[in-house]
């Protein structure tokens, strides 16, 4: 079946939710947004893009860090409102220059940092 | 440092996403979105509960369908407007009756289906 990124479920702001997990290690890096745009640039160019909310612009993961997503695989959920991707991450993939953004662990009732700043 | 819900960032609509990984396997199972009492109450009982955008109400997860979430660990990404839940799925987390959600590859140009529903 071929894909059509107009058949994908977008909501009122025309965005959707995507997950980047690594590939191999299976670890959830970050998740951020997607319009058709940015579905469409990144399979065309196998570089991650991602919209930016608070920019209102594109977002070429890495471009100014230099820690690139290279696409390896793109997944469509059973709503077709959410998207995984498999990528090969160059560096940490957080901001906080962590290897995920999913660092804080709720534990008996506080908060529990998972991994430090790579150096 | 003590959790407090009222700390996450949640959307105008007082939602945020919430990703569900099973536990040893890595595998991305769901998408699905929480309120603050969500939060609180799959806390609270260990059972992963999300809010229903459709039914406008809580849904815990296999009370219907048997396929329970039982929550394994739950993290906060650094934005502090995604979660990440790490569980343990009894039976297809999908309601296609599939292991995961994410069953539709895109893969030059095409969709494939990764994965069939078990017996």
């Amino acid at each position: 079946m071929a894909f059509d990124p107009s058949t994908l479920c977008f909501d009122d702001r025309g965005l959707m939710p995507a997950i980047a997990q690594e590939e191999g290690t299976g670890l959830v890096l970050m998740m951020a947004w997607m319009n058709a745009e940015a579905v469409a640039r990144t399979l065309e160019t196998g570089r991650v893009t991602y919209w930016s909310r608070s920019r209102q612009a594109f977002w070429v993961k890495g471009e100014t860090s230099g820690h690139v997503q290279t696409l390896v695989d793109l997944r469509v959920d059973c709503d077709r409102d959410c998207l995984l991707l498999i990528v090969r991450q160059e560096g940490p993939a957080c901001h906080t220059n962590r290897q995920s953004c999913f660092y804080t662990a709720v534990r008996d009732g506080s908060e529990v940092e998972l991994m430090r700043p790579v150096a």
